[in-house]
């Protein structure tokens, strides 16, 4: 395997920087899609298997399985992931949006957004990315962002989301919380809040977890998103935290600044204008490509060098 | 006469595809115009006559006359209609948009957004689109999209519209209503309603009648609106119904996906952006060429074949 | 017949005075109410006949026959009018509430708000409070406060409305409608706008059409309540305004202050607290008999003199 | 023990029936407090002990135990209840309120809406009323009305709840959810969604379990409040439900009217007028007595049958 | 001079108490009020004299002179006060309201609500309480409860007020301005701030100056309101803080508890019901009498001994 | 001196018309920028000086000195500009935005959207931006856009300003305001409203003072921008007004038609969309160059001849 990659672009000093061929995926790349974006990628086999969010032309919500060799070309299955039965026989699901995807030990687990009367967090799992298997949903609704850890921490799931309410959740934070089986969840813990406006309006209205996070030594890194509201609506921009390793509902550092937020053509336009939304990462070695939804409307990637993301969030961090 | 058309675009699988030199008519096609956009056109004498929305640059809305040999150059007034008076010496109004055109025997009926304390559905009509009369607003306030039948239906005048609310309303169904003569109106029918969010998001918040309708065997087919409400706004897409012949307040078809929705640059940005807004539908043999106002900015065209466009609705219509 | 009437209070100087048993029906008046209020009454055989608003205890609203001696003390029906089809087979209605009661020629004429789609203006007619026929409404929604005329004007019916939204309407003046067959509806006209706050704030919110208009040399005496937005929600208040006999589209006169505000403590507490909603008036020679709801809990009485109501309306008129 | 009751009134066909002498407790009862009211009492030991919600004069909402010999003179603690840690070391809780009570084996359970980075379900325990002690947050914010069944379901603790916003949320249905060990919660289901505004309007915006569901042979039978949306705001009823005894997440019936709706002048007016809010159930035998907060502001008594009730809910059900 | 005054009443520990014979002055006092309320009073000659606030029954609110021997019987002028030019020939004034008095030397100087182009800071003086001066209004809207310091303080004028915005302001702290010569206006600072909504929940949403400071060792006492926004509206309570005498900009105490908040009927209803406003403080050695206006429809009295005030505000304090 | 100039363009009759290469200014044209926009400009020894709104990367705003010899190419500081105190040691400021600059005598004028507790004026100048001192906030919060007259009027010193509420204002009127020493301000006057929607609906939600008035022999010339509501947000156009030169609270004319509204790419798409907002205008015998903020996220250039400005809105003012 080998995560897809361009160097940082001649005269460039931003900590990441886009791709140069963006958007990676069309909104129209399957017959059916509207659009696509807000979608998970993962290494698999020798190369690339991803969870997407595609919007059909009756603007339905739902999640496709997809593979590459590349991480850029993708094929994405023209039908909708169709769930078996897991922990539970309830999989009653209105809709399915904003998919992550994280192996551990040998599942692939799917969260997404799922609507059971109203958006809450739904849990699945697949070996092969063909058989899929439905979870109970991890909360009450209303619920977005759900993001697994890579691997349990202190024998249990641990799980990041962002409670909300039942329509454009106009305020927002981070919370934690574990599971001893992926059933029942408890030790709910406030991990991240909104910003004060005069300190950091890029992230004063909402804020979500964005990608799994990657284990570093210094702690976990994750890309979130944040919200400012303008007299337009939402613009969402991507930063990034680092929460400690042992204890995951500390934060020890957090982008004051973003790292990445809309200034290209099909950030700024398209179904939703001015968003940037990240929901997974590939690593490797010291290399970082993160998967970013574009305007509600096509995938995107930027990239970056962990160590210098990780400088750049301990030197900028919010007090 | 022979109406504006193009085949559809080498690999395309739409059922519908846009005019590849849209815009057809530029926000500036007059001197005093900001923006024109949501206009009706109709065969008229060798060629096609049509009703035009120009806001001016004081953001005044008004309809002017304008006339072309082929449907696309037009040759637009530059001062807006004056009306005379019809079946009422109450003329007053405030301002006048999104008009709709009709020829029903004689005469070329225009209906439109009439402004007589607050918007409701003004009505005129024309033997020449040189000599105006304006006629006894059909309803109370407020309502939108006034759009009538080609012919009386069991002797009647039959005429689609929207109730809806003094502001950016919120909300929105397709009614009909019958008339004797023009005048008085009555026999109020639900047509259409908006969907349920799962089911059809981008025709949920509220819908309005878009086109005259088109006489077919199957019923009459008519172009609609429908707007989904973002976080960022309000996005206007086109879908298609066929509704009964003989009592048209009965809904037969009725497309679940829509058949255009923004995503042009001219459609995503401009005055409103992310807006599909038909109003006319010009039609020869089995062609139809759609006008719909793009981001509240221009005017731009878009064709399909009525065989197909039925085929479609018919096969992806909700239940 | 004898209207129910009380002399003015010693020491009293207002035009208009409340009955001093008010209520004189009680919310729970019927074992199936919770609240009995916004009701209309009629001079019928040697007594009175009414129509009430009964909302159950599950909150539904309904429409109740009623019948009375004197005026004061009712038996109402304990089961909601049931309606044969009138002018049409479509007589759908959701719910019913606010009824006006008017005889012209040999019909009871009733109005109210019908639930067809949201609330609209329900039109009805009985000739003895036993057998009741449902015509077709007579606008699209959404409308509130239908109130007929008691006789043709210039050979039509003519209705007086307010234009509303679907919810609990912010907004709402009182336009006139006219019709040659209480079918079809017609030359709409603006009467009466809401104030301006510093001229007279408690009808600067939203006005509707109270009590049937009595006609008097003066022209038609129409008593409307008025309503202004506290911090705490609405308050409704009752003042009359006189229109004149053949255009009554122009208003000639128009209380400045009101006549009647919530300040008795059934007016003050209920359901809703702070409402005085006439909708009724009954009137012998000089002297008149509004019914009006509480606090949308009960229905109370006021009662006043007409001349001395023309009087006072004269001298304190809106310019 | 001997649950307070009181016959039903003379000439009273209502199914429950107010205490003659409400309000049982004052707003003033205790030296601090602004209000008492939204709580909950259990037998205890030979009488009956209480956790009564108290804001004090700094408008600020704790929980106070008390005790009392009849169920109806009560003697509060003049200091809030002070929790140890129970299965968790995270007892944070910026305010409570709204409690409930329950025994289950050994101990007095209590629920109450705990401040947690906003409201969400706070639990604990006594034994004796004296210690006390917290336990994890059943859920993520944003939750209000969590109330445990008496026993184990299937040998799962179950409650219900209502997730909501962080404001005076203006939607809000009853989920289930049930935890191996009070700490860890899941399965998570719909219980009863909000009615239709012309089915039963005093529950069409938003329902919450009020007491501990009472075990009958015909299911658990659960008081709980629902909200309409006056154009002055919330006002608070009460009614039943009937759910499964084996699967509680099945409603059996529920009431169509309400039982109890404000009316009293205790309930009309105070810090929110129009508030019926049932927090607990007495029994015994046939008799019960709901504790009701009224016009958030006091505590009030209602009293009936339960066989009664149970025969009232079943034949005024929604379908 | 000898203030009104009453015992605190047998049993009773509060700080301040009520009048027993509230309301002192009845909405309907003069011929033309709808109410009066939120009015001002100073010692004058050998009794005293007010400024009220008398809406009429056109709902215009304006301010009327007023003369007492005891400050509880009040003869209140039939009309409005009519202003000469002051230190300005700009003396527009759509509406007057919330008035309050103070003397300065030799001057009675007197601050309201004045409406120019929306509310702000209206300034005005008497001699007499027969020929009043209008000044130019202290700032630009929006703004409300403009509040006088009783003498210079470093010889310049000093006044409290809340800017607010143009309606029904959900938030505002109070802030202080000074200016050598009643006409400009500067060094505005922020006072004090609404509360967080856990620490003192009454004063969370707005806070705005009540009545004139009284000049005592501890500091300013100023009696000032606070505002809950509950689901029904908002709840207007009493409270007193301590200012610096030399920099009154500095908070040296203030009431988390309130004073007083609603809680009498002539409190809890009326035309916006749960206010209490204190407008003016009359003192004389220990003793001082609040009026304040009681639901906007009535003016009450609470009366209490400043050191016991004093004491109360420093014992309780928010830190 | 000579100001960057552009002729107009072949073939346009438009008033004013854009540089040919704009942006002028681009988002990151400074290291720490996330966008560069709403700023200033003024001659400045032989080239110009500026003061800029670089809102940062944290999206904290902030003002900044930039110079250039021809206003075209800037060198703009990367550190905010650093206030010493000037009349006042209060130099507090949470945030500065959307600066003016202005020369009086020897002084060069800074006024900006300064945070002291919400949005105020801020004022500060300096001689040679290096040194810049701070004074006395000219008003309470909450205001925006306050701009200078070039000169003292009548001895004292004039300031135009829009009293805004403390969020995404949805009204908002210009004013003018009199100080005598930059310290104290009084004499507050209305000078120009919103206009009716049918009237001129670009200007009718809100409007501000943009530019530093130009004197005139017609009197000052004013540039200034309005804002529409649509429906997905606000639209800002620019227009122009001519204020008495001895009462420039008198508007003469005022622009009916904008003179500038946005249709560029960079106007249509950024952090904002659909924004022009002019702040600043460089003027030379008849040549005037005005700078902007476009889409809140650079700055851009319009040109035009001051005596055909003026022409035009005379000949297209409202009345």
């Amino acid at each position: 395997m080998k995560i897809p990659f361009e160097e940082r672009p001649q005269g460039s000093k931003d900590v990441m920087w886009r791709y140069s061929q963006n958007p990676v995926i069309d909104r129209y790349a399957i017959p059916s899609s509207n659009s696509i974006f807000n979608s998970a990628v993962v290494p698999f086999e020798d190369g690339f298997a991803g969870v997407f969010r595609c919007d059909n032309k009756s603007v339905q919500m739902n999640i496709f399985a997809g593979f590459s060799k590349d991480g850029i070309n993708w094929d994405i299955e023209h039908s909708p992931i169709v769930f078996e039965a897991g922990n539970t026989e309830m999989i009653e699901s209105e809709y399915k949006y904003d998919p992550r995807v994280v192996k551990i030990d040998d599942k692939y687990w799917i969260t997404w957004c799922n609507g059971y009367h109203g958006p809450t967090i739904g849990i699945g799992y697949t070996y092969d990315f063909k058989t899929f298997y439905q979870c109970e949903n991890a909360f009450l609704p209303f619920n977005r962002n759900g993001v697994l850890f890579p691997e349990k921490i202190d024998g249990k799931y641990a799980m990041l989301s962002r409670p909300s309410d039942n329509g454009h959740t106009p305020f927002g934070d981070i919370y934690i919380s574990y599971s001893p089986d992926m059933k029942y969840w408890g030790e709910h813990r406030n991990v991240m809040k909104v910003t004060p406006f005069p300190e950091s309006a890029w992230q004063c209205t909402k804020i979500g977890a964005g990608s799994v996070s990657i284990k570093t030594d210094e702690g976990w890194l994750m890309f979130y998103h944040g919200v400012i509201t303008t007299c337009n609506g939402f613009r969402y921009s991507m930063g990034a935290a680092i929460l400690d390793l042992e204890n995951p509902s500390k934060v020890l550092y957090r982008t004051q600044p973003y790292l990445l937020a809309p200034a290209a053509p099909y950030e700024l336009a398209g179904d939703v204008p001015n968003v940037v939304f990240p929901c997974a990462a590939l690593h490797e070695g010291n290399k970082v490509a993160v998967y970013y939804g574009a305007a509600d409307t096509c995938v995107a990637m930027a990239f970056g060098y962990i160590d210098e993301i990780i400088e750049f969030t301990k030197k900028n961090s919010i007090k």
